[in-house]
């Protein structure tokens, strides 16, 4: 198996990529990371921190252009045709690679997917998957920003590649569905929630109703369903209040533990950051196309990229794309 | 000046309510809390726990309905018409007292209060404005659900308004106001963000563009505004993410504390607590309406409803409906 990580991409590029590509290796034998970008760049890193990896399971793919994180998607893949996106992408395409990891541009990595490796058969829309919460206690959100002009029928597929997402690569059996609502009552919500839910309703998915907000931290479905602004929204909330109390943790409680001479405490303090970081989730997946896409955040550094490549390889494993496709055709034939 | 207290709403009422309202008059000399619902419930909370306290201060309006947390405002409104919501509006409209405070059903409240005291002339959808964020450190989001049909127009009124409220209200000058949207780029964002932002563009405002979710517990911007659904949304993942990592918290650190044999960390965990708890920020404003409406969460408990207290005698202070009926007038006149 082998993942094709866009090493050009995201704040920390191609540093933290390459350093990310190389704990994944290490992690887990049965895959190879082809890295795609600049090539003197990526063996600089590689020779002043790794001289000792075997390169063989790290080939390069050179890509002489960079997608700019705040650059027009759009222009971009016009404009810059030897980017490590495109080049990557169509790596994939060309079965040279398994999967794609990116944390570059989410739109030029989103446009760029559906572009050249299009749609699954049945899917009108590609939609980002992105658990969310506390370690061990986490709901998939879907769609977190791929798609703000959402019809009923987008959604109900969202739900039904989440689902897919959550018990062939995650292994949760028979995954409950939720669509986010601003209350649990049916006569609540706007009417794009009143028209999805008549759609669940009919179609054969473990759909429970709705949940709320605050219900993503309680697991009390395992994928929610929200069209991407709302879902945006969500994602960057969640990821903006983490950060905030984990600098006021830091300011009130962290900074005394050598005070007080406590050093067990800092073992806990360490166990918090770590369960309620958002970097052990490694990425969003791109749900809808035919290939595997997972997106990283812009802000990676290497633990979340060597986890996206991992969340890269579980998707391989499981065959996803297949049974999303085979999803798909049992939702026409209802 | 006197605020209407809804002793009956909330999860934990009357004996939390009346308590709140004690803790209230004790911390502040300049008002009277009149205390609306079942007498005899109120009366014996009084007894129970605070028999030596000001009876003048504390006076009741007996109202025998209670609207329940879950129950449909509509058919609440209509049918009981004995209803301590209702009873505290009619009070104030009345002249008895001078600001509203509930943590009872949401809608009973915003419904109740838009159609007994009406909306300002020129404001067409009342909407709740919430600070949300970290100790000293958050911004106002309006509206969190009372409209979810809005439109640009609606969305104006509601930056104005909030603005109003950080500026008399809190003493923030000239207060920063941006719109909530799913990237900072002004090509990003659905129909109704793009068409807001050019009603702001054209207002005699301090608006300063667009913002995404976690700009909100950075203060990039005094007021954030976004429709309804949006703002529960975001209000309801910000509560339950904050719960859930304050349980995390306690878990893996709060509860080593005292194996540690660290006391001076348990003063540490308190305050990080506090400045991360939601119930430290008293409530909801509900502007647009011709009162001052207070909306409390419904699993509110002393504190929180002494804060929201406090919060409806600063509203009163500040004139708060006079200075919005004059910056309703302005935009129209623009």
């Amino acid at each position: 198996m082998r993942i094709a990580l866009d090493a050009m991409g995201g704040d920390n590029a191609p540093y933290e990529m390459v350093m990310g590509a190389v704990e994944a290796l290490t992690r887990e034998s049965d895959f190879e990371v082809l890295l795609v970008g600049r090539q003197s760049e990526i063996e600089a890193v590689l020779d002043a921190e790794n001289p000792d990896i075997d390169r063989e399971r790290l080939p390069i793919l050179h890509a002489e252009d960079v997608v700019g994180m705040d650059e027009s998607p759009v222009d971009a893949l016009r404009k810059k045709k030897d980017n490590s996106i495109s080049k990557a992408l169509g790596a994939v395409r060309q079965g040279a690679a398994d999967a794609f990891v990116s944390a570059g541009n989410t739109g030029a990595a989103v446009g760029g997917a559906t572009l050249f490796w299009k749609l699954i058969p049945g899917v009108k829309r590609a939609g980002i998957a992105v658990p969310l919460g506390t370690r061990g206690n986490s709901s998939i959100v879907i769609d977190v920003g791929a798609n703000i002009h959402c019809k009923p029928r987008h959604l109900l597929h969202y739900g039904m590649m989440a689902s897919i997402y959550c018990e062939h690569v995650l292994g949760q059996e028979n995954p409950k569905i939720a669509l986010l609502n601003i209350g649990s009552e049916d006569s609540k919500g706007n009417t794009l929630v009143k028209e999805t839910q008549q759609l669940f309703e009919g179609a054969p998915l473990n759909f429970i109703g709705h949940c709320e907000g605050g219900d993503i931290f309680e697991k009390k479905a395992d994928v929610v369903v929200c069209e991407g602004f709302v879902g945006n929204v969500v994602l960057k909330v969640s990821e903006g209040l983490a950060e905030t109390m984990h600098s006021q943790f830091e300011e009130i409680v962290g900074g005394h533990v050598s005070n007080d001479e406590n050093v067990g405490m800092a073992q806990h303090i360490r166990e918090f950051r770590r369960a309620t970081d958002y970097a052990e989730i490694g990425g969003g997946a791109l749900l809808g196309v035919n290939g595997i896409c997972i997106i990283a955040h812009g802000r990676s550094g290497r633990r979340a990229i060597s986890n996206a490549i991992s969340l890269a390889a579980k998707f391989v494993r499981a065959e996803a794309p297949k049974k999303i496709e085979a999803g798909v055709d049992a939702l026409r034939n209802e």
